[in-house]
C-alpha cells in the first residue's frame, strides 16, 4: 500500500480474506487501511464472523459487501486503493468506483496477497505437514479396492470418504482416478469406467486440513507392465528425484523444471511431458510461484511447492509421481510419504 | 450479440464453456461468433477437448486461452464483442483487450449466458430429476449414523461418500452438517464437534450428476423435542410448502419468497428467517433467478429453484427445509423426496 501511495486495499477473495482476517466464510470482503482491518459479510454470517475474524472489525451489511466497502472509501475520503486484478470482476469493479465516488483512484494490482502467502511461518508449514501426511496416509489404504471391475468413480468416493474420516475439513480439488488409456488425460475426471487387468491407474487428491491444503500423485499398474512402461516410470521416478534434489533457496523455479525435463528428454520422454513441473499450494492448491519452464523467480525458504512431472501416451497410459515440498535454505523438505516403488497389484 | 450489435462473444466461465460447448475441463474459452463456436484450451486438455467439445472448433493454444480469443478478434477484424462483466477479471480484460487491439469495442453485459441456461430444456430436466433423487436416497442411509458421539465431520464424510457411490461426480458444494447451537449457522462448515443429545441437526447436502446438481436440506431431532422446537418445525414445513404450492410460470419470484415469510411471520419467527427462500440452480448451485423478497422477477416454465426458508435462535438452533422444484404452467413439481416428516431418533 505504502509502495503505490494508497490508503486502502479490498479483497473479496475468500483465501485472501481468510488470509488477512481469519474469517472462512465464502461471503465476506476486507478493507485494509493503515489503522485498521474490517471485515464486511452479510447477515447469515454473524455468527461465525464474530468467532473467527479476531483481528478485524466486523461489519454485518445489506446490499453488497463491495458496495459497504466503497461507502466507507468514499466517508473517509480516500484517495488512491489497491484493488486485485486477478479477482475482481468487471461488476464488482463497477460496484465498488460507483460507491466510492471519482475521488478515488484505483490501482489493478496483481498478488498483493499471494507474495505475502508464498512463504509460510511456523504455524502454516506445521499446518501443511499435517495435510501432507493426512493425504499420503489414505495412498495404502486405497490399493486394496484396485481391482479389476472397480470404477473410477468408486476409487475417487473411496479416497475421498478417507480423506474426510481422517479429519480434512474435504478433498482440495476434484479427485482424480483414470484408469487405462485415460489416465494419458493429466486431468481426467472420473467416470463409471471399470478398471481391467493391466492397466496404469494415475491417483491424484488431495486434502485440505485446517484451512492447508496437499496435493500427490501416484501411479500404480494392475497386472504385470511391460517392460517399455516400467521404463517410463523409472524415468519418471528419476525425473521427480532430479527435480525435488533441485529445490534450494535462491534456485530459479525453471531451473527446478529443467532438472525434471532434462532427465526425461534424455529418456526419449520429453516431448510426452507436456505440463510444467509444479506450483505453489498453501491455502489454495495452486499458488505461487510457478515451476514451469524458464521461470526466473527464485525460490524462497518457506516455499511449498508441489514436483510432479509426467509422461503422457496418448492412447496407452499415462505416469505421475507428485510430492509436497518445503523450500530450505539448504534443500527441501518432503512432506508427503506415500511409496514411489512402482507397484504392480 | 445481434442486439448488442457485436460481432462476437468470449465466455470462460466454465458453466458457460460447458454449456456452449460441451468441454468439462477447468481451463477452456469460448469464442461465439455468427457462424462459429471456438473452443481454446491447453495440451493438458487436448484429447478430453476433441472428445466432448463435439460442437465447436477446437484450438489447443499455448500462451493463455483468452490471448488467443483476442489476436482472432483482431485476425477478424472484429468490431464489438460482448464480455462478462460479473466473471471477468481485471486482469483478463487487460488480456483480451491488448491482444485485440484497440479497434474493438467491449460491451461489458451481464447474464448473457445465464438467462439461456435458466431454463431446463427436457434432457436437462431429467438430469436435474436424475440428480435429485440420487441426493433425495442419501438422507436415509446416513440416518442411522446420527448417534450422540459422532462428529459433524463424520456425517459430512458419510454424506458424500454416498453421493459418490451412487454415481455422483462429487457434492455440489461442501456439505452442512450442524450440530446443536451450530445449526443456527445457516452456512456452518463441518468441524470435529460430537453430537449430543436432545440437538437439532441440520444437513445440506447437494450432489453433480452428469453435470448438473441438486441441493437439499433436512432438519431431524436427536432425543425428544421439545414443544417449542416442535413449533418452530411445523412452522417451517408449513412455510416452506406454502413457498412450494406458491411457485407457478408467471409467478413473481418475490412472491414466492413472500409466501413462506408471511407464514414465518404470523407464527412469530419472521425475524429468524435471515435469509431469502430460494434460488435457481442447474449447472451451478446458485442459478438465476433470486427467489428474494421484493424480486419481481417472473418465473418461466421449465426453471429449476431450491424452496429453503429456514429459522436461526443464535445459541439454540436452527431449522431449515429444503427442495428442488421445477417450474410448471400449473404450479410446480417437486424433485427431491426425502422425508419432510419432524423426525426425533
Amino acid at each position: 500500500m505504502a509502495g503505490a501511495g494508497a490508503a486502502a486495499f479490498v479483497t473479496q477473495h475468500p483465501p485472501n480474506v481468510f488470509y488477512l482476517s481469519g474469517f472462512r466464510g465464502s461471503s465476506g470482503a476486507v478493507l485494509v487501511e493503515r489503522q485498521q482491518t474490517t471485515l464486511y459479510t452479510d447477515s447469515r454470517y454473524a455468527i461465525q464472523a464474530a468467532a473467527e475474524a479476531t483481528g478485524a472489525e466486523v461489519q454485518i451489511v445489506q446490499g453488497g459487501l463491495l458496495a459497504a466497502a466503497g461507502k466507507a472509501l468514499r466517508a473517509k475520503g480516500a484517495r488512491r486503493a489497491l484493488i486485485e486484478a486477478e479477482h475482481l470482476s468487471l461488476s464488482h469493479k463497477a460496484i465498488l468506483a460507483k460507491q466510492a465516488g471519482s475521488r478515488v483512484r484505483w490501482v489493478a494490482a496483481t498478488g498483493v496477497v499471494e507474495e505475502l502467502r508464498r512463504v509460510k511461518g511456523p504455524a502454516e508449514l506445521e499446518a501443511m505437514r499435517r495435510a501432507a501426511r493426512l493425504g499420503s496416509g489414505v495412498f495404502q489404504e486405497v490399493l486394496p479396492f484396485l481391482r479389476p471391475g472397480v470404477r473410477e468413480n468408486e476409487i475417487a468416493a473411496e479416497i475421498e470418504y478417507r480423506i474426510r474420516r481422517r479429519g480434512a475439513s474435504g478433498a482440495a480439488f476434484e479427485t482424480i482416478v483414470a484408469f487405462g488409456e485415460r489416465s494419458a488425460l493429466p486431468h481426467a475426471r472420473p467416470t463409471a469406467r471399470k478398471l481391467r487387468k493391466n492397466e496404469l491407474v494415475v491417483l491424484d487428491w488431495g486434502a485440505i486440513l485446517a484451512d492447508y491444503c496437499c496435493d500427490l500423485t501416484r501411479t500404480v499398474y494392475v497386472g504385470r507392465a511391460s517392460q517399455e512402461i516400467r521404463g517410463w516410470y523409472a524415468a519418471v521416478r528419476r525425473a521427480q528425484q532430479a527435480a525435488r534434489d533441485a529445490v534450494r533457496e535462491g534456485m530459479a523455479a525453471g531451473r527446478v523444471d529443467a532438472a525434471a525435463r532434462d532427465v526425461l528428454e534424455r529418456a526419449g520422454l520429453g516431448k510426452f511431458f507436456i505440463h510444467s513441473t509444479g506450483h505453489g499450494l498453501g491455502l489454495e492448491v495452486h499458488e505461487r510461484p510457478r515451476v514451469a519452464r524458464g521461470v526466473r523467480d527464485r525460490l524462497r525458504s518457506g516455499e511449498t511447492i508441489t514436483i510432479e512431472p509426467g509422461v503422457y501416451r496418448e492412447g496407452v497410459g499415462g505416469i505421475r509421481i507428485e510430492d509436497d515440498v518445503v523450500v530450505t535454505s539448504r534443500g527441501s523438505e518432503t512432506l508427503t510419504t506415500a511409496s514411489r516403488e512402482f507397484l504392480e497389484l
